[in-house]
């Protein structure tokens, strides 16, 4: 374990495409054998979701914040919408065409090259998102665990 | 000295949650012993006003963004405007409702425990920001300094 | 090389004032001797586009997003666009009027401290840019690459 190199990103973004950005690194970094960990906070969580609705108890605003918020990565909309227009699904189109990798696959792909993917505890609470609705698979901790593999990280980036 | 861990942060965002987010990664880091920075630089320089107006020989173009600029932590805007509707009023609501800390009492918590928090003076000429308006405690460096913490750090994150 | 320090910087964001701070660091962190890498992908390659029109061919989608995306660093918008108004002209006369450098004197700069400027191919391919689209001097790379360069780096930022 001591002489692999740590790459610890955390993805904060809820954007589409900074998340395949911050996709693409962490299963390239694993590819090189780096141990990887994303730490999903804030909007970053929507990428984890399941795309099907879950049943949870929740108050009337986890409930709004449930529903408004894009379920899963395949819903999360561009960092640049504004951008003339193009719209998530034009972006979907393009990577299709040229045989890159959707976003809900490089995820996929993530969890078999064993990624740590994380979600921090504290955001869910804030947002009301709970357990059952992210993905199997993912690891729940705060800030604390997120410095622990960062401090000793050889890429740390903030996505 | 030698052997404590750095974490260094560039704060660029203005967004009231990514400054949540780089203080909540700072005073973690700050809990775990690390030695921590956070540079504040072009937007995020609102995150160190203070919430009062400050009377500041400025020239028109100067008084125009003071006056536009949020004025102090508590004014600063979210990432996400468009997110459905979620202004930052409804964050804070929800912040406060969790006991989770909001981003002044972040700042100050950062502040008693000894962060260097630091004001980009290059960019505060740009906009037009004077000593007097930024949060006492507050150091003033450029680009030279902020590279000098963070050549030797083991976290750096542009948020 | 052995003992020299390393930045290396993903410059994701098509931003001016986020382009703007990447070219600050990475000049400053040259200026300090580092080996600097600044690693465009995805909006981030505009910078990197030469400001007149090239002919190369495209299909429709890509010469779509050919126009559409700005031509060259100088016509590059902020990231706070919403921001009260303020456009990147304001801004721009304000660098003016303060003897700051604008972003595309920033890159000229770069070239001359020889800053490895690499373009994504992958994402050179998702959008359709092709190399005499770009500047001269341009490497190319992919994510491989960049990881090669950051495993080792001092400070490593994602912009």
């Amino acid at each position: 374990m001591e002489d692999r190199k740590k790459t610890t990103i955390v993805l904060f973004s809820g954007d589409y495409d900074k998340a395949m950005a911050a996709y693409i690194i962490a299963n390239g970094a694993a590819a090189y054998d780096h141990e990887v960990t994303i730490f999903h906070t804030f909007w970053g969580l929507n990428a984890l979701r399941k795309d099907e609705p879950i049943q949870a108890k929740k108050n009337f605003m986890e409930r709004m914040f449930g529903t408004m918020m894009p379920r899963g990565a395949d819903k999360m909309g561009l960092s640049k919408m504004h951008f003339a227009g193009f719209g998530p699904k034009m972006i979907k189109d393009i990577i299709k065409k040229h045989n890159a990798v959707p976003l809900p696959d490089l995820i996929d792909m993530a969890q078999e090259m064993d990624i740590k993917l994380v979600a921090c505890t504290m955001t869910m609470d804030l947002l009301g998102l709970q357990k059952e609705e992210l993905l199997d698979g993912v690891e729940y901790a705060g800030v604390a665990a997120y410095l622990a593999d960062a401090q000793d990280g050889n890429v740390n980036l903030f996505i």
